[in-house]
């Protein structure tokens, strides 16, 4: 399927409908970049062949990860950005396997499973960049005037 | 109280208020019919007196259930197209009990407790299906040109 | 960092970025004084350095708390109304911490940690009220004719 037809125009923004074998931030990085949206918010929900969460370590300045297979993703929410003239995506993400126990955190990546991933992409007016915070060394999205 | 008093038209869509007994699918339904929704997402969170998770199983290609009561649910997200001429609901959610401690999965039911349920619902423009994946045996959202 | 270079006017309505320190209801209470918001749905996300949830006990018609520290928020979800002319937000939310395990429940309260938190305000136009439903000691948002 092409990567058009995987994504709907809407009133508020866009509808995206992953299928398996579809990672997540590639299929939301060429939307970005086809659509040239300034910035989004965006939701989803659906079932993870792979997906990989991250908490920050401090110290180390990076996330210590983790992988799961097969979950039933509950709920995604996440923002898209601009960072170095690339789309930028920050999002985080919960969800279950088949005894309904929910693990979830900073989503480092996520490919779908069988069956599908639905996004809810609502489209923001105003470009948006994403830079790193020297002290924290995480990235935060800047609003003009911050 | 009437099923019109329980919804909202708001400049995206549609808020809807449940409380004690209320069917969120039941009621998600009777809103489709009645405003003619082509398509929608929604997010919703509350308090759900009894709901059914269910985690798919691609051998028997159907839902393993399970059913929590009393559950702060902390996030819902679901479409709501079209099957055979009737609303078809996908939607996922995740809520805790009194130990904080939080389960989820592929939402099979919810009817609200004691307390309320609160559903945002963005409309889209452009009608939309779901069909039965023939090789998983699981519904999938259509968008135009897939 | 004023207010108002925490948030960002779009085509829906608002979104906000909090940073360390910042508290999650009085930002949003500042909001819907300062924007006049009639009332409004939002979803949210990131890095809670203290977060408070309750889970409500009818008999005692108070919620029982539980405060978490250092969690990554997977998903808030809330609505923002008004009550004795004050803004009254009702929120519900879900986290993890570096086991990727969450916890989640009704929010008492929320301070954004070490990174952010962003949070994506969908504004509705009708004027919308939360009062006090006697029989169950909790506040219910009421719809027009509710």
């Amino acid at each position: 399927m092409s990567e058009a037809t995987k994504t709907l125009r809407t009133p508020g923004g866009h509808l995206m409908v992953l299928t398996e074998g579809d990672d997540l931030f590639a299929e939301l990085t060429a939307l970005a970049l086809r659509a040239d949206i300034p910035s989004a918010s965006f939701t989803g929900f659906g079932f993870a062949g792979k997906v990989s969460f991250g908490f920050f370590d401090f110290d180390k300045r990076d996330y210590d990860p983790a992988t799961f297979e097969n979950r039933e993703m509950t709920g995604i929410n996440g923002t898209l950005a601009w960072k170095d003239g690339k789309p930028s995506i920050h999002a985080h993400g919960v969800g279950g396997g088949p005894d309904f126990k929910v693990s979830g955190g900073h989503l480092l990546g996520l490919v779908v499973g069988r069956g599908s991933l639905e996004v809810t992409i609502a489209v923001h007016d105003t470009r948006l960049e994403r830079r790193e915070e020297a002290s924290i060394g995480a990235n935060i999205l800047r609003l003009p005037g911050a």
